[in-house]
């Protein structure tokens, strides 16, 4: 979810996709990347600032050329399977950059889906992956039911908990809708984003209720007190925080990885060391299952009673990735919308590695 | 989750598994059920009543009978695999008994998973299974890590909705855990269960805040005015809607099942005609991805931490399943309870087919 800068009081300028693109994979190739990596945390970070899910948009840059520069993910990564059998296999992702780990995995579980009418890939030693979508997504364009997970340094309580416990371990899932966009579904598992509470705190508002605690695990809706972030699901927390445990089993568990309690924070001081996050993607092949009609019927009928529900009063019931698609409409006309931070960010870097700095569209 | 009828003033008699178990059986067989049918429908109801989740215990027992004697349920289904592709397959469970269908598509799960380290099965045609977490555990007893979807007959509004759209569309999922009893988590995607609201309604309490809602999709905390389930999330209901739709999209569209606001309500009243439920089950060999030691060192450690992280003031932090198991054993010593209209119900199956009623523990 994007704090939608963009209505904020000050000028907000915008850039087209492909410059923010061009930009971000040579700045990444600056700091040490190899092309691979540039083009895949490009990709990535593109996915969340053209659908508007700006805190895992290019907002990132920076960090990813900060880890990159201090060496805490490689630029030039031997990823490589470990471990195989039939449908599956475990990826050491040799400390590399997360969304590079990320779109090999997926690719891999697709060619097993292709074979096998599904494939799953469970990762180690990898790194921050941005926005989870982006490789269920990948899947989905080429046809496939996806789903990713990871985890991450610990911000979640557990359910009754008054510790960091869980990263905000993401669930995303999508699907192929012939004739339009990809079904497309990405939840932390906590029970609202930090950038949010950030958000409300700037704002001066109060938090929605049962969403984040204080230093004793209390919840609260002052967020300035706020130090952990509640498992999804208010009185029924161990809904929450079970969702984020299964995401922690497969991305961290199965993989080898470290459990989120035990990754340095993503937010330094040290960024020189690796930090052996984990991740897991699968990937479904629909025709194995059902004949393709049959499959793109259910979910178009699906989708269109879906959006045809009745909504509460001042509500508008939309699917999964439609207010995503509706902003990358919008998006793709005017441009996407960077933040005075990540603005200043942009300068830097640009000064830093002598690059050329993109350039905001006119008006 | 269960009612706790034990809590209440009457007296409630206690029953071993074992006799629950024979008497259920016969009752299904007594109603049309072959023995495979009697036998899974049995073990599934039991494993509910073990652990403490009553709502999908042998309460339904009268409920199963009443759908085989009535025809919706097929006594003796001819479950055949409709479509398999390595790894993957779907079955068409011909209308018999939901828990026939999963534990036998879990078999099949089990065995592509030991070939390939994973193995799904989509199911159609199916019925009402009881409760996930049964599948997912006969998974985790053979090794395996388990997980278990249905859809089911719409209850639960979406984000933002005013009418009913979703099943309760439970996520189960379960992991086997050396010198232990496995991780086993069981929610529905509805942000609090049908039979909590009604709990709460006879108790005369609030409910919690944003789980339930009236006839307008508007949040209410009066029991008595409660239409629909609210979603999982509160004010990120959009998560649990997805979630429930991502159930839904594996549970019934990859498996040509009916959609859940297409499939007649379970409590009838017509009990003749089949509905076509749908369910999803998928295994995975954790051997295939790393060292079977790595794996349980993992796990593990994961849940020594989990359960020696500090608790909020009056909470107590438990691993998904601990307060299950721990239920498990204290009815494993003083029996099993049955609430009042239970043991009614079991009056009238005895003398409606003539098979002895179970006889309650002394005490």
């Amino acid at each position: 979810m994007s704090a939608r800068p963009d209505s904020a009081p000050v000028r907000i300028a915008r850039y087209t996709e492909a410059d923010l693109f061009v930009f971000c994979t040579a700045a990444l190739a600056a700091a040490g990347a190899d092309a691979e990596t540039a083009e895949a945390a490009g990709r990535a970070m593109l996915h969340g600032s053209r659908l508007g899910v700006d805190s895992h948009g290019v907002r990132l840059l920076d960090h990813y050329v900060t880890v990159i520069a201090g060496g805490r993910v490689k630029g030039h990564p031997e990823m490589r399977f470990v471990r195989r059998l039939g449908a599956v296999a475990t990826l050491d992702a040799d400390d590399g950059h997360g969304a590079r780990a990320a779109y090999y995995a997926m690719d891999h579980a697709m060619a097993a889906a292709e074979q096998f009418g599904i494939g799953a890939v469970a990762i180690r030693n990898s790194s921050h992956f941005g926005p989870a979508g982006a490789y269920a997504l990948a899947a989905a364009e080429r046809g496939f039911v996806g789903l990713a997970f990871c985890n991450s340094d610990s911000f979640v309580r557990l359910h009754a908990g008054a510790e960091r416990f869980h990263g905000t371990n993401p669930i995303a899932a999508a699907a192929p809708v012939d004739g339009g966009r990809p079904w497309l579904f990405d939840m932390a598992t906590s029970a609202i984003p930090y950038n949010r509470v950030l958000l409300y705190g700037s704002l001066g508002r109060a938090l929605p209720p049962e969403t984040a605690s204080d230093v004793e695990g209390v919840d609260t809706r002052d967020a300035s007190l706020v130090e952990m972030l509640a498992p999804l699901g208010g009185a029924f927390g161990f809904k929450g925080a079970g969702l984020a445990g299964l995401v922690e089993l497969l991305s961290a568990v199965l993989s080898g990885a470290r459990l989120s309690f035990d990754i340095p924070p993503m937010g330094g001081p040290d960024y020189a060391t690796a930090r052996n996050v984990g991740a897991f993607v699968l990937a479904l092949q629909p025709s194995a299952f059902l004949e393709p009609e049959a499959f793109q019927a259910g979910l178009a009928r699906y989708l269109a009673v879906l959006r045809g529900s009745r909504p509460a009063s001042g509500g508008e019931v939309m699917a999964p990735g439609d207010r995503e698609w509706r902003e990358a409409e919008r998006r793709a006309r005017s441009g996407i919308p960077i933040d005075p931070a990540t603005a200043l960010a942009f300068d830097r870097i640009a000064d830093r590695f002598s690059i050329p700095r993109p350039r905001p569209l006119a008006g």
